[in-house]
């Protein structure tokens, strides 16, 4: 019998007991599931952090992975709730950005959760956590089919984000999110950033962020000595700014949205 | 095989390594168990909020759950421990009254924890939840009987409530506790609700709390703009006051004990 | 089928997602593992607090358990990655001394991770808790020998600490930690104190910490008015100091480091 994982990813943080609740219709409705949580340390409403927590996170799942997400300021309203097949994975989440990551995908598969036989009945007004998204991943785990879930959706909301774009000579994108570490996560990936330089060394390439310049790509946080700025490629495949032994973002005063280029040099 | 769920509530926090040792405790005995934390940010001592955080969570789970609770100050000296079965789940915890909601069934089922044969031995000074709590709750949820755990109780300790009561016309309750999207949670349910005013619409019902009047209960959080105050039945089935998009406690200054009332108006 | 425990200790916080996606390694490639959290509020490369939580935490576990701990600065660097069997446990962590305590055990056997066959591929930069220890500890935990994962380490690294030692006539040790309640855990282990005062009753003892004296070993944390400051053997079977219904370090200004002794007093 498989033991489907199922992610869950909030902003319900830990004082309260909506999280463990959430985890106890999971293991009621898939006893064989075993769920792992990404953050619930999202603050409340913050979508754009959680979509960008799935979208680092959810490539290190293997395929048939459900991701359960939950920050829902519309709850109650008429937003819809969604679920997704994208990439060999599926998301259930409000319909408000949050999957941002699973609709970029051409190919993914969007349903509207209208099928309150797989809802968890009555229906609360505050807790669709609960009541809606829960039962329908535990679903979704067990086999449940996606287009059991409801019809077929094509005007999912998005979000809006800055693109990766040229300016001056530049590769230029965004800081996404700082971790604990106090890194900066930015928008470049190791995609981007090999088709606009290919072939090109990465001890060549020069990194901007809030007027500091960072020469050459490391190998390792060990490469410099402590408290030196490096750039990095990081764990989910994208460009990150990191102080050796220290927090960056604390340090330099780096912060989420701000603009990180990189060029080659000679 | 049974795959029971064993809830678990603490005031252990999550800095030492205390919370894990009981999840290893409950998994050595009773390895096809889920553990679901429900909060270990209770505030050390605060058996109030334990027991809250029991009442709201416990109905959401399936018959035969087992709860786990150890807030235990009294670790070490004379305090019992007990088992206890209400509404068809099983409770483990320092006879202290932690245990108020399933205490308040009349048909609960109330065992003194004397038999140490369930016990890890040698029970340690200061660690029951690992000695003496958490082994019970595998037993019991791999199946060992209540009545083998020891003799009946006949006077478990109990909390004292502020009871709602009628003043002034005005049905009267508490804030029980603020969770952490700042809602306040009373102690008004819906059962209370509706027996004190039987018949009469939502619409015409009006909420006191701090000096501000809510007229109606809100059917979701966008019922109102961003920054209304509304009165909402939450998720554990009883009136919460909410702000929507924001924190209503911090933003009105209401606290935990504070009198909350709620009348008919036309 | 064996459901083997594997247990995980980090400094990577709850903010972030680096938890739940070693969780999902864990899951991905052991199915049928329990994973317990240890903690992972440890501070960015604390490696002397993660190291105490495992030798406080260990022996609670049953045989097999297989240890997973990431508290790693030099990540990407030469620094080895290391498998130990110790004590009829498993540990899996980078060789910077996190290890301490089942390095300790002369019979301890130590492996380097060399072959990455066992790894998660490629091995990113910054990630080996994900790419290449916790793949390891889920091939051990589902049975792969520790011999077939490297060669024979004899030089780990080891954490230097200051020993217990008699100063004055009084056994002195160190206060190692101290824990969410406040209690200061000392480097006296109920071993230590038994061999230097064999056959001497605990009412005899006298505990010195910080300018105070401390009359006899506490059977309970309830055996004296609250506020009293008392000396108590605690659950991982070593000196604590703590006071009955408040926080000893705070209230007293004790902190990691600092000197505690014992003498035996008529």
């Amino acid at each position: 019998m498989p033991s489907p994982i199922i992610t869950f990813t909030s902003d319900f943080g830990h004082e309260d007991w909506f999280v463990g609740v959430v985890h106890g219709v999971l293991y009621d409705l898939c006893p064989n599931a075993r769920v792992v949580d990404l953050s619930h340390a999202v603050e409340p409403g913050d979508i754009e952090r959680a979509a960008f927590t799935l979208e680092a996170a959810c490539p290190d799942f293997p395929v048939g992975t459900v991701h359960l997400a939950v920050v829902d300021p519309g709850v109650g309203t008429k937003r819809r709730a969604l679920a997704v097949h994208s990439r060999g994975q599926l998301f259930v989440a409000p319909d408000n950005g949050i999957l941002e990551h699973a609709l970029a995908d051409p190919d993914a598969e969007i349903r509207s959760l209208t099928e309150s036989r797989f809802f968890r009945l009555p229906v609360s007004r505050t807790f669709h956590g609960r009541d809606v998204f829960a039962p329908v991943a535990a679903h979704l785990a067990c086999g449940v089919s996606l287009e059991s879930m409801g019809p077929r959706v094509i005007d999912p909301v998005r979000l809006v984000r800055t693109p990766i774009c040229w300016v001056d000579g530049r590769l230029e994108g965004r800081v996404m999110l700082v971790d604990r570490f106090g890194n900066a996560l930015t928008s470049l990936t190791t995609e981007a950033i090999g088709s606009a330089f290919p072939g090109i060394s990465e001890s060549l390439l020069e990194v901007l962020l809030g007027g500091r310049r960072i020469r050459g790509i490391a190998r390792s946080y060990g490469d410099a000595p402590i408290g030196t700025l490096v750039a990095i490629i990081g764990s989910s495949g994208r460009l990150e700014i990191a102080q050796v032994g220290g927090h960056a973002a604390q340090r330099f005063g780096f912060g989420q949205g701000d603009a990180v280029s990189i060029q080659a040099v000679r």
